[in-house]
């Protein structure tokens, strides 16, 4: 018997499988974790009264059907939040509340992509968005990126030569332009405007994938990417996630209110949770939200400076660029060295790292080959004390390979 | 300058937003609404203890990223409940927890449809997945219905009629067999055997929408339709929004492990709401939720026997099947009496309802036009003696249409 009919995207999916970076599991006894992007418990904030508030003040709320578009106050708090990052114009009707930033992209993907569309990304990119995109049956343009960021020159010199080749131009441009997951590198203002005039000039819209933009550790707070936009090209993608709570699964798109009405005709979930949405507007509006964001960027920045001293010390042949903030240190190994045959290595000696091989979406940016000697580190989830002696562990992985 | 480039799926998204029915907003002072499927306030249960619970002593768990196929106990849970249900061989692995059932339906239509499929709904169907269909370029099949829900010796022939002329089969049925949205009705055993034996038999998968299932008055549960299934045809869809509170947006999906593992590639959102799922797993472990059950039906069955009593009071002309459980009724007029017309005389009167129209897909069963004779009345949100007074308020509507 069985079922003939075919089920769609199943060579897609599986296709996808072979990258899809789920959140790992937790780590066997005794290994510890610089993989995952996992947030330190101890950064967590205490919600329980925001939560005995959300449901008892608001509880004809919080328990039935929210709307659509998310909770009204919800959607102020967020718009009020673009503002405080230098973007004008934007109102609660340029805010879609989704289930995290993830969740974001794939709406934006199912409004935007059809198969066999292209998708510009960063070499390296954050790997999740790398099964999602293909998931829509998207393939990569990889641009090149430096010490700050997308090399905007040559997205420039690649869309021309699309243009001028009669090419169908990529739908959407990726990025994380603060803090870049796994890059660790922050764009600077002129890079950014300049990323917003190409995009204007063939037609492409720009996804602001933002979520450590407050987790900043030094430095100067560089204009949001959406700042520059004049056309309502830009998307940008914000989450709770990394700077309060994973597990409450509230994030946003903004976009121009045209976007926003068709992002939520492809929502179909009848809103996102309008219980966690009531406990994170307790806790940002009770003015918890600066102190916390303080103790995060201290907590994060000891565990970068811990990681940083660390390397030097243990690891004096691997190069990085010191990250301003987020979560991610990406380190260039000597060439000798492949990380994908580290990585078996280093969880041998009980440290557990992704390497670089998985943040490149396609064959690197002159179809040259991804590199094979980098590896990501995340220093956010272990605490500094761990991190120490992960470093030490893997710096004796780094030593077997080399003996 | 602007942007070139199309958006996909503009034309399916805009064509769907005619059909949209995001939940209704407020209704203005004084109106009653008996359009919405909300919830009334009063059978929410009180969770301020578990979810103190889950931001204590799950603290680790419930703020931090969970697991992309949900909480291992809540899908345990959810396996369990699968098997009161008589359903036999459902394990976790089964499971795949949602952010509401509506969701899990979109991510099965991402799984299975590519556009141009068709679809083979109840005429009436549940109007909310109306849209969902058409957002993923879905075209429809309507079978009739009649007090046991879908004809399936319709579907039967419909199907046979397709395959001898050579066309493409429907990639899927979609169906509510228990206390039918907008029906009411319930279909028999045999029924739904038979429905299962029919998709087998042309290679169709059937999508099992069951949020009501436990909100029974009175009369013997049928079995699910995912009983009978044999070659793992049958997704399930369920949710806790009907029975416990829609704020949680906690659903779930059963299928087979290979569709749940394919399902979870496509679900992109880093897992569902650790929190809320903690949440309600303490309330359903902590032996709450028999009681809560039993306090839902009671109350649920009164608002039921009031708007019964209501209508055969005042509208004497009007004729319905009275629902053994779930949240509507589902109205026959006179045939002189258009809903459509009803509706906004109704809501002059100040008692909001949903013409019959929105729940029908397409042309009707044999492309003869949908009926438009009916209207759906929701008996859940509405306290009985509102419920009274709206019904008194719609006999005025309908007696201002005959005079």
């Amino acid at each position: 018997m069985g079922v003939a009919v075919s089920v769609k995207r199943v060579a897609l999916a599986q296709r996808a499988a072979r990258l899809t970076p789920s959140m790992p599991a937790p780590e066997p006894h005794g290994v510890i974790s610089l993989g995952s992007g996992h947030g330190s418990p101890g950064v967590f904030p205490d919600l329980n009264e925001m939560a005995r508030v959300a449901l008892t003040q608001y509880r004809p709320e919080t328990l039935q059907y929210g709307p659509t578009l998310g909770l009204p106050e919800m959607r102020e708090w967020i718009a009020g939040y673009m503002k405080e990052n230098g973007v004008e114009g934007v109102t609660a009707g340029n805010v879609l509340v989704v289930n995290g930033a993830k969740h974001g992209l794939a709406l934006v993907c199912r409004l935007l992509l059809d198969e066999g569309d292209a998708v510009v990304v960063t070499a390296p990119t954050y790997f999740t968005c790398i099964p999602i995109f293909k998931t829509f049956g998207a393939g990569f343009i990889e641009v090149s990126q430096d010490g700050d960021g997308m090399v905007v020159s040559e997205l420039d010199d690649t869309l021309a030569r699309i243009q001028r080749e009669g090419r169908p131009m990529p739908k959407l441009i990726y990025n994380v332009p603060d803090y870049h997951n796994p890059a660790g590198v922050t764009m600077p203002r002129e890079r950014r405007e300049a990323l917003v005039r190409v995009a204007e000039r063939y037609g492409v819209f720009v996804v602001e994938d933002s979520p450590y933009r407050r987790v900043r550790f030094e430095g100067e707070q560089q204009p949001m990417v959406k700042g520059f936009d004049r056309t309502d090209i830009v998307f940008v993608l914000g989450t709770v996630s990394k700077l309060v709570a994973p597990g409450l699964r509230i994030g946003w798109i903004v976009a121009s209110t045209e976007m926003i009405a068709r992002l939520a005709q492809l929502k179909s979930d009848l809103g996102s949770c309008p219980l966690t949405q009531r406990i994170i507007l307790e806790f940002c509006r009770g003015e918890h939200l600066d102190a916390h964001t303080r103790r995060v960027q201290d907590i994060y920045r000891k565990h970068r400076d811990t990681m940083v001293a660390a390397l030097r010390r243990e690891l004096p042949e691997v190069s990085f660029a010191v990250p301003h903030g987020g979560y991610y240190l990406w380190l260039t190994l000597p060439e000798r060295i492949e990380a994908d045959k580290l990585a078996p290595l280093a969880l041998q000696e009980g440290v557990e790292i992704i390497p670089g091989s998985r943040f490149f979406a396609g064959k690197g940016p002159k179809g040259l080959g991804a590199p094979k000697n980098h590896m990501r580190l995340c220093y956010s989830h272990a605490e500094p004390e761990e991190i120490e002696e992960a470093i030490k562990r893997l710096a004796r992985a780094v030593r077997s390979i080399e003996s």
